[in-house]
């Protein structure tokens, strides 16, 4: 009998279905809009019907689903399977989605996890992070997520919210965080902050050739900090150091705390490239100790846009495996 | 038959042997001198006389010990139990310690751990840890050390070396710290660290009631920077309470990293007590996000001076297990 797994991404704005293969490799995959205000019931109902349809164009049905993997943005009681409101979708509170999805999809088991470390975990086991049994991931986009892995499991926390590593203070007494902390290392080197901190330096008058965008938009984006700053623009430069030198920091960070052998960074601000990649390489080698050398790699993620429903259904296998 | 575990504590100064039984109460105890300079085959050779003693007393023989643990400085190969160098002992260069001793002992089996983990375990499983199953641990001395229990194991890192917390990095571009970098934690909030800024606060000329030690002695101590806050002097105070923030912070970013039920803070240092203890977790709550409610517990080791003896031997009996 075909064993298969279905990966499932929940977004603010799209929901991604997957239909896996026993060895993890995508069969076939859709994507419906969340329409969250429709309700739990309607976009459950949808979800399910998504994965349906991918089941019957293989000729499958549910009873060849080993396990459903399910990555939703948090707050959650992961263990249970249960959202406690997301800030996008406030009919979402207290829904059991876990128990929702998998009574509509012949009731196979279920797993619900954090979207970070769902794309964490289809990292490690799936794409940069193979061969390697400690690895530390970040997603850099709106916000800064993370994910860890030791000894080849994922450290969920005492309260199943471990991993909040935009949350860590880099930076005492530093810029507020949308958090309630000062100094965050998401309110420096995020997508949104470093636009942010461009957007600062030139409301207070800095002269840059950002101020084309800015004038035009009446702001600029990360993409735009980062293609000024290839072209020379000292400003731009200085805030694109400024994110690089935050990462390294972190990197450092992390070594000294749950040691990675590689660290995995994601999301929409790698587009960027080796303008970052190279930066925070630099500033890591700068601010690390001295007393040991350190064989660290530090990377960029490799799935691209289907991580998300790789890593539900890797997870998903994983944890109902025996080895788990 | 009895079963018996030996916990061997590795100090610059002096070596503790201590004898325990199968729930790991402790039996009986020893200390030698180190005596470092006498080379690892003469220091190996009183451990050994030490625990058999101590087995001889009980009336028992190697046979009944089940398993040999012992806490060392590192940086050492704990897997294969070699030290590479020790920086008070350098005859212990490349030494194979873990077999030396098991050698000695009848060849049983003996595991070799960083002497902060086995503190660290040694609170985890019989003190201050018990019935958690995440925790994080500090210890306040010279330096900072640190060990970190994820789901009821040691994390350990790619390559041994693990939760050197430390070395987290919390004023980026701050104090030079011993190991090559700027700005960790250990550089400000170690007893070590408290002393030289109250210190350097002195030397700046700053009025304070610390000026009658620093000229009798011409230095203080941590201890005396502790008093004089508690009788009310500013620039004690101010030195206090700066350590109680950069501990503060980096307990708010362990919760962000591997969200711990419980933080432990040990070592020499929390003898301030409450002094330390109620600042720390004031300035916690100040620093902490406010978008989730959180119960982390932030308290003091409970097993004094035996805690590297009782760590060594509980950390062997774990590591021998089945259910490791």
């Amino acid at each position: 009998m075909t064993k298969t797994y279905i990966g499932i991404d929940i977004g603010g704005t799209n929901i991604k279905v997957g239909l896996f293969d026993s060895p993890i490799s995508l069969l076939s995959k859709a994507s419906v809009p969340t329409q969250a205000d429709m309700g739990p019931a309607v976009v459950v109902e949808r979800i399910a019907n998504a994965a349906m349809d991918l089941l019957t164009q293989a000729k499958l049905g549910t009873e060849q689903i080993e396990a459903i993997g399910i990555g939703t943005p948090g707050p959650a009681d992961y263990p249970n399977g249960v959202l406690f409101r997301l800030a996008n979708m406030p009919k979402f509170e207290n829904t059991p989605l876990r128990d929702m999805i998998s009574a509509k999809l012949g009731n196979r088991p279920a797993v619900l996890e954090n979207d970070a470390n769902v794309a964490c975990w289809g990292e490690f086991a799936m794409g940069a992070g193979k061969e390697i049994e400690d690895m530390v991931f970040f997603t850099l986009g709106t916000g800064i997520g993370g994910g860890i892995v030791s000894r080849g499991e994922l450290i969920t926390g005492a309260d199943y919210n471990a991993a909040e590593l935009g949350h860590v203070i880099l930076y005492p007494d530093g810029r507020l965080c949308g958090c309630g902390q000062k100094g965050c290392v998401e309110a420096y080197a995020s997508a949104n902050s470093t636009a942010a901190r461009a957007n600062e330096a030139l409301q207070n008058g800095e002269k840059s050739s950002l101020y084309q965008p800015f004038t035009k938009n009446g702001e600029v984006t990360s993409k735009e900090v980062f293609d000024h700053a290839a072209n020379g623009d000292a400003v731009a430069i200085d805030i694109v150091e400024g994110t690089a030198k935050a990462l390294a920091t972190l990197c450092v960070n992390m070594l000294h705390t749950t040691e990675p052998a590689r660290i995995v960074f994601s999301g929409g601000m790698i587009a960027a490239g080796d303008a970052l990649l190279s930066r925070i390489k630099r500033y890591f080698n700068e601010y690390v100790w001295t007393i040991k050398s350190e064989t660290i790699e530090i990377c960029f993620a490799t799935l691209g846009e289907d991580t998300g429903i790789i890593g539900a259904a890797s997870l998903a296998k994983h944890m109902l495996s025996e080895n788990h």
